[in-house]
């Protein structure tokens, strides 16, 4: 019911919708919060770990602004449901492992959502598409205030906000954007802009954080300071340096129209011509040519083809979501066939010819 | 006025027409004859060349059945004429070096041809769509027995027809025919076929013959022997050979499709996507991808292109005939580019899209 519904969502964060979505995928804030009176979750007692589940659960219920959160059980979940929700970005890798005690609040829209006993206690999500810093700061600021309402969180006057790692005391605020930089990375200057931006405190990693490489030419660059800067300053660096980084990637597509106009239009519409066309297609190859064309259609080279169906297909051709799609556990040779059939459907050039 | 006709041609060996034209492309046979009293062309002089040359020319208007054909002097082509010649098929690499007093008879169909003062002092060509040995064989047959009435061929009871080198000594005739083999060639059986067919005293060259690359799949397998077998024997063994040939790719394509349905499919598939999205192609690539898509038509996975269409292609993609539909000299960028355009033209991809 919960896969299902999430499947028809059609408010995600990654509908390309959303001011500057043309490069600037989405935007993500997140807090970490403990409560009083509980070890941290790595040195807690599954009965601790019970106790907390309940707490945020009741807590939640009062929120008056969230009346359609799901409420779930990480060890009531199989593998592929695990997945799903990693690939749509609402859990972590950290979140599907060692599953006891764990849980998950998601907001129907997938907006809100908050991860019970991962690394603290509460990890709460805010996730809207396009560049919408502001806005979700507002959010889960609003969220925050509600939910210390009822539940007591550690606090230090000293140090601001505790948490299981001291890389996240102080606001434990971490904001990050979603960028799609596929110019810098084909005239090689994302190296520069990688190296500028570790300078300058803050961090650059592939689609599903850390540990993850870039793939489909997605970064997420996000703050790595926590303390020592208020959250409006967090919130208006980040949104300074990623507007920064967004023109780079433009000044790189122009260059690559000038000086190689018929190699770089030459490899986008190849790019269409596999989509439409391939039979068999893995998830990194799918990832590599939505990339290129989501560019096309961003530069009007491609005009047949629309933002949100790219957007929609990078998170669909991802093996849970495939699996949820079928309803059934697929092999990988399964997996791409069936890949290349969706993407074709979605791209008009037929599912089953 | 000639490279325009040839250009509107469509009665062409590769028109995709004949039998077994699925794998037989095409028919050649091919004789070598030289004039009494004249030394070979590799040590003859210029005036006897050219003796030659008006020899063989008035004896080709006294033939009825050939009232269309083309008298070209090698030496008044440029370097783009000869490289379109030879693109099709009509005279050899050799024909286009030290081009004094070489000249070429070229009926308006093009089926009938002759070098002169190529190797020997006649080379007499009939070259047919599909598969075609018997027809090609008496029909030049009867044009060797109508220029023998005008023209005292060196000839000796003992040998035969004598000829510049050796080896084409006796009947002088060798008969070819081009056969498409991806799947041979995807399966790896192709290097068994060939040893074998080396075995049997059958040689099989490249697109262009003697020293030239397999590309695109294509295999010319022509008779090795001309001395010790009559006319008619070198043309049942080389048609028997041919239909063993083709019984084992047919034998390949359903192993492909049986054991590797998807995967073949697949290749095929991407072949057109990528031929009808390309802005720039090198004929290597577009040559590989022509004949996947070859062979798609074939066993009836592409329904929306006809075989006569990708046999067009795989001519006219090529740098001469590039230049010549253009009608200008292009740079091989410029080729790259101009060759996608016509390929998605005919592929009906969008010209100018």
């Amino acid at each position: 019911m919960l896969f299902k519904k999430l499947l028809e969502n059609n408010n995600k964060w990654f509908s390309g919708k959303g001011s500057h979505s043309d490069i600037i995928i989405s935007t993500r804030v997140r807090l970490a919060r403990n409560i009083e009176g509980y070890p941290f979750p790595w040195k807690s007692a599954l009965f601790a770990k019970r106790d907390i589940l309940d707490k945020v659960k009741d807590a939640v219920h009062k929120i008056q602004y969230i009346n359609d959160a799901w409420f779930i059980k990480m060890d009531t979940l199989g593998a592929v449901d695990k997945q799903f929700l990693l690939e749509r970005h609402l859990i972590s890798q950290e979140h599907t492992r060692s599953v006891k005690g764990k849980g998950l609040v998601l907001s129907g829209s997938e907006e809100f959502s908050i991860m019970i006993n991962e690394e603290d206690h509460l990890r709460i999500q805010v996730i809207a598409a396009g560049f919408d810093l502001n806005r979700a700061w507002l959010f889960i600021n609003k969220m925050d205030d509600e939910l210390s309402k009822h539940l007591p969180f550690s606090f230090s006057p000293e140090l601001g906000y505790l948490t299981a790692c001291p890389t996240n005391v102080g606001t434990a605020l971490r904001a990050s954007c979603m960028l799609h930089l596929p110019a810098l990375v084909l005239t090689k200057n994302i190296d520069k802009v990688l190296e500028l931006l570790s300078k300058l405190s803050f961090t650059a990693r592939g689609l599903f954080g850390e540990g993850t490489q870039a793939v489909g030419n997605f970064f997420q660059v996000s703050n790595r300071a926590t303390l020592g800067l208020s959250e409006k300053e967090i919130i208006d660096n980040l949104s300074g340096v990623v507007r920064q980084v967004k023109e780079q990637e433009l000044t790189s597509r122009q260059a690559l129209i000038k000086k190689h106009r018929h190699t770089f239009e030459d490899s986008i519409w190849r790019s269409l011509g596999i989509l439409r066309n391939c039979r068999l297609i893995s998830a990194k190859e799918a990832f590599s040519h939505l990339s290129m064309l989501y560019v096309g259609v961003d530069l009007g080279i491609i005009k047949e083809v629309d933002r949100s169906t790219i957007n929609n297909l990078f998170i669909i051709v991802q093996p849970a979501h495939l699996q949820k799609i079928e309803d059934k556990v697929l092999k990988e040779e399964e997996r791409d066939y069936i890949r290349a059939s969706i993407i074709r459907e979605h791209l008009k050039g037929g599912r089953y010819v």
